[in-house]
């Protein structure tokens, strides 16, 4: 079988994260990066592309995973790209799922295509985990804790406070909640029992520390409802030591079957690199993408959609033989 | 809609559990068991039928679930009602799983029924998490822990120690074992280092009990290879805390992305009874199955072949809205 040649739409952390999963994926084959951006500006393994031309690539790419953000990127990127390719996205803004997904539905379908939506971690394998916990249990209550990890929303939140140089900023669940989900007990949670936020703040030489703090712990939405904890740091130490982009979570569900028996299902991730571990699934998904495609299936799919089956490079007889 | 309509053959723990688990879902309903007893000295909640007049409910039955054992019972009863009705199964004798989905995928084939077989937790969920955890980083090291639950084999080899009158046998995960792997650090382990064994045991009155532990401690195949621990107990006490059917266990992936990124992914369970959560899932896949003969399917599936979207009572557009 030849590799399933892959294009990449947008080269910011999550497109450099699928170069990288494809060279761990020997059945795939990186064609081309496609940017916005002057071509000549942008450093890739394979040539990179003006998106503008995109559509020379037709006969040359099998699946397009598209990087670009959920803001304002996908919503053109998604129905467009879903005319011409096979797609993948991890469009994340949960709210607008529905209207994507009818978007990229009617063009995939009308051009003959397969895509698949908001994939990734969450949306994606926490959205699996709360479905099939609920099927599995369905009466019971389900917990989704975020972090420890890097939360970009928040740590532009911190940068706009005046005073402030450089910061960052981790969600990070409460131990005691989880304990406490994991132990049975069924809690009550309010968003300030499930994490705190811990901010590494740079400030600017002179500037008065106390009131950064009080802004930022006193910031509707982003903060005042949670327990905050600032932390003065060096520009340095926020480079050496606050650059990567770790992130993960807990799904959790707490439920009773027959006479009040206590049963417990959990799923977490412990990441490293959030962007390298969405693009990771993302690249798996394009799998299953390829396999629907050759099945001659055509739309808009989910998380929801796809057997997991699909997303091996393993064959099913193989697949029950070894990892059944 | 009207509901799904659920047959169980087989009425042990697991078949007294989906019996329970029917109950908690609204969209199914019970119509009747099967047993090779005689169906006079069986008490349910609902009609108990002779295995032999299982062909005149073809009508009458959407989905039967196959709550026999796997060694004896299953290998004749799969191939046989996939003839006649849409079935599930917990098929879990893991090196015999290719004949066996063979032998259903033939009858289920040539009669136009759909079968799942092998589902549950493990083959099943774990199964599951097994393969989407290698797709998603395919350069990792993958280690299954089972317990802290109850081993039916391993219970069954202490009874047959001369001297003990009753025994129960925990499988328990090594604790340092399951945190070196949380902790990314790919540890290499033994059998013995993975898991330890604690059994209660009742001893006959005037016994040995010197004799029986070194008996138990020295058995091949079930405890020289691990390190095992045996307290001697009361028939009062094994009967007052050690009735239950508690088991669980974890699933986990370390991997790598990019430059030597740490990655870890985890699923795991704690169940208060493990043939009650085993029914739960069988019922979360007789769902799904009904909606693949719905849609005309025939011949053998097993949980990678079955989008999860399949397994909730939810429409598709219900479950993008609310859980994607």
């Amino acid at each position: 079988m030849s590799a399933i040649r892959i294009g990449i739409v947008g080269y910011g952390n999550l497109g450099r994260g699928v170069e990288k999963s494809i060279q761990q994926n020997p059945d795939m084959e990186l064609v081309a990066v496609f940017t916005r951006r002057d071509p000549g500006s942008v450093q890739a393994s394979v040539p990179v592309v003006s998106l503008q031309e995109v559509e020379s690539y037709t006969d040359k790419v099998d699946v397009m995973i598209l990087c670009g953000g959920s803001a304002t990127d996908l919503p053109e990127q998604g129905p467009e790209l879903a005319c011409l390719f096979h797609t993948v996205d991890s469009f994340d803004t949960h709210a607008r799922i529905p209207e994507y997904f009818e978007a990229v539905n009617s063009a995939a379908q009308a051009s003959g295509h397969v895509s698949v939506i908001s994939t990734g971690w969450d949306p994606g394998l926490f959205s699996l985990n709360r479905l099939l916990f609920e099927a599995a249990l369905p009466q019971g209550v389900e917990y989704t804790f975020w972090g420890r990890g890097v939360s970009q929303g928040h740590s532009d939140a911190i940068r706009r406070v005046e005073g402030v140089k450089n910061g960052v900023q981790y969600t990070i669940p409460s131990k005691e909640a989880v304990a406490a989900v994991r132990n049975g007990e069924q809690p009550q949670l309010s968003t300030r029992d499930k994490h705190l936020r811990e901010c590494f703040v740079v400030a600017e030489e002179g500037a008065d520390k106390a009131r950064i703090e009080a802004t930022i712990k006193n910031m509707p939405n982003y903060f005042s409802d949670y327990e905050t904890i600032v932390n003065f740091i060096s520009e340095e130490e926020l480079k050496a030591n606050h650059s990567a982009m770790p992130h993960g979570g807990y799904v959790l569900r707490s439920g009773v079957t027959g006479e009040g028996t206590t049963q417990l299902m959990e799923f977490s991730l412990k990441l490293g690199s959030n962007p390298e571990f969405t693009a990771s699934v993302l690249v798996a998904y394009a799998r299953a993408v390829s396999k629907l495609a050759a099945r001659g299936e055509a739309g808009a799919r989910t998380v929801f959609d796809i057997p997991f089956g699909l997303l091996s490079p393993k064959s099913p007889e193989q697949l029950r033989k070894e990892l059944l």
